[in-house]
């Protein structure tokens, strides 16, 4: 059996100690599988997630790019997380050193990714990032090798745990969006500042992520349209389940007439769905190619899963396996062409405050057929239908309307026609639609 | 750019046309992603399916095993079929003569895999058979590569599209085994020949390979038990329905503390599962790890997608990834310990066609009470219940039971009594539940 692979590992939080767990309690399969041990044998933290980890044959590096440029070791391992520096110098560090790196960090990737890749090209080494995207569902290596031979034509999924848990939960349990933000954080599926997660962002890094590697594009992170899930409301959730649907937050990467659309949203998908079907904090991931259509449901998140990702990334290097971080080299992904938003075509789901006087409804409708959008269903509900507290007489009701395939440009039209009209109260709430 | 890899094709049929398509289609696209061109030189074929393909540039050769010694190639992909010659002949001579080896073909691999992969790991050539299982989803890459660093504890699922599109449409159309197997065949789902895909040895095939990589075991075929889905009734689906489930048949292989069981059977899953939504010609496989659970849906068959699973395994070979065909040394797998079926636990499904006298309900719940089988619901319909053509006054009543987990040992102890009994009339249905 060849020398072992050294592993210098930077970042000992919970993907970190998971990473430091299965090395060494699976030394022995590891290396069966690799074809040689990967060995870990330098660390460097600011502290240590899992206290009972063993670290004693393990050594201790002052800083993450003292550790990066360590002459003992072939591979660096970064989950110190963040966009940039300590992480960005810290890898950049490695790859100009001539080492191998693996990386969860999707923030990182997302802004750099181009420039970390390209270096690792001229150095003819490896640049992993399987962790980065859905935990620990192998998407990456999905994308990159085996179906390498399709023309990708589709990418979206439920990228982000923490939202698709409160989604789930707050049709399973009839709670409010901040009753169940709040749950999710006592149960640390939100982090304290839950931002980053509910508001789209994290999904939008993975998606652009995928984008690339599905499409052959340069990573374009701030063409990503984002919308996050403070606005649902339980009544959206309640009205598609009785339509039909689920609501989910959707990173969507599609190949359109006009370009890429990369787009990140709540999104209306059949109840029958794959993707559909997935609850709780469980990502699932659907790529569609003009041979194969594959859906990957996996945990995204969590110690284990992200290290199992991670270690599938150092056996590969292991093994002596060299593919391109982007599935090619960086020098031939090409600029991607941006696909306005306003050109999305698709269906539409428009819940309205709608005045209650004779002439609303025929407004409304009105509306919508002089921009040529067909209606699937309208939903009017009399007031206090569905249990709801008892209204005055002059408050505004629920209309819902389910649009077929139009354009973003016609429904946007349309709505701010009808706002000009007086026939609605506040706000349209608008969900898109998408067809398996 | 590197030069080219080389491959000889051996067998042209809806696979092998769809291989060729995609090498010339894909010519740059695949030669950027694997570093280097990827080149049809030579072909073998007793026919050619699709009468369109343009083999002007590429060599014939007379006889597959000439073709797989033919100095001109780097490479020979199989795609003849058949356990025996000569497909057998034809691999064999390939590795032998130092030539990388890609195929589609699980009975070779399921019969003769470890001797395969021990001729492929003499002359450290690749032996690669992605297209062998499940079509086009890359679960062998999952599970060898992707999941490297989990310790699988069961790998499970729909291996074969025709049982599941009957399984599928004799719910949905209210039909007959019978008839739905007509349409089946009249569609092209089924061979005119279905024995092999309906009585199970199909999904066995199929099931052991995944068996042999999950668990790091010789592959050992013939102990998979196997049953197929002739017997099942439509009244069996929708009774399943009823109670929450669906019908599939499955091909499980599980981690038992009496050894690796590996079983091929009509399985009961919980309707909310993913397998259970797989509906159609479609595959679906679950991984259960310790650190990652995986659900992956997509095709199973069909021309362009079996096909996209060899070119995957053609460029990773003209990459220069080389991996153990069963993802460690050959040498290394373990003779696996055969749990024996009588001691599967689980929980069951029994109809049984019940006596109408007094106490035959007494006596069946006592025979089951005997063995400590425990029962979830009991179902039994007065005659001519759910529109049954009305019944004779001593015709038998169906008795359908849902047990706890109990053993099948237990349970074909308490059948068998009950048949003694002679409170039933005629065999009774038995069908394995599998929890998520």
């Amino acid at each position: 059996m060849a020398g072992s692979l050294k592993v210098g590992l930077a970042g000992l939080g919970t993907v970190g100690s998971s990473v430091v767990r299965i090395l060494q309690d699976k030394a022995a399969k590891l290396a069966a599988k690799a074809g040689r041990p990967v060995e870990l044998v330098a660390v460097c933290a600011k502290e240590v997630r899992d206290k009972n980890l063993d670290l004693a044959t393990v050594r201790w590096v002052d800083s993450p790019t003292a550790l990066a440029a360590d002459p003992e070791i072939d591979v660096l391992v970064e989950l110190m997380g963040g966009e940039g520096d300590p992480a960005k110098t810290t890898v950049e560090t490695a790859l100009k050193s001539g080492k191998h790196v693996v990386t969860a960090n999707k923030a990182l990737i997302a802004r750099h990714g181009a420039m970390l890749a390209r270096a690792a090209e001229d150095r003819n080494v490896a640049f992993n990032f399987e962790a980065a995207v859905a935990g620990g569902i192998p998407v990456i290596k999905t994308l990159r090798e085996g179906l390498v031979a399709n023309r990708i034509d589709r990418v979206w999924g439920i990228l982000n745990g923490t939202c698709n848990y409160i989604l789930t939960r707050m049709l399973d349990e009839k709670l409010s969006f901040e009753d169940c933000l709040k749950e999710a954080q006592r149960l640390g599926y939100a982090e304290a500042n839950p931002a980053f997660d509910i508001d789209g962002f994290d999904t939008a890094h993975k998606l652009a992520i995928l984008t690339s590697l599905a499409f052959g594009t340069e990573i374009d992170c701030d063409a990503v349209y984002v919308e996050g899930v403070r606005s649902i409301s339980l009544a959206d959730l309640e009205m598609a389940d009785e339509l039909g649907y689920r609501v989910k937050l959707l990173g969507v990467a599609v190949r359109t007439d006009s370009g890429i659309e990369q787009r990140v949203h709540p999104t209306m998908v059949p109840k029958e769905s794959p993707l559909a079907q997935v609850g709780g904090v469980t990502n699932a991931v659907k790529i569609d190619g003009d041979a194969v259509s594959l859906t990957l449901i996996g945990p995204g998140a969590g110690g284990p899963a992200t290290a199992s990702a991670v270690v599938s990334d150092l056996c590969d290097i292991a093994r002596g396996d060299r593919i391109a971080p982007f599935g090619r080299s960086v020098d031939r992904l090409v600029r991607p062409r941006r696909a306005p938003m306003q050109h999305h075509a698709g269906g539409y789901y428009i819940r309205l405050a709608a005045v209650d006087k004779p002439g609303t409804a025929a407004t409304i409708a009105r509306r919508m057929a002089d921009e040529m959008i067909s209606l699937e269903s309208i939903v009017q509900r009399r007031r206090g239908s569905r249990g709801e507290a008892q209204a005055s007489a002059d408050a505004p009701v629920p209309v819902v309307l389910i649009t077929y395939a139009t354009s973003e440009d016609a429904v946007r039209r349309a709505l701010a026609a009808i706002e000009r009209d007086g026939v609605v109260v506040g706000s349209p709430q608008v969900i898109r639609i998408e067809q398996n």
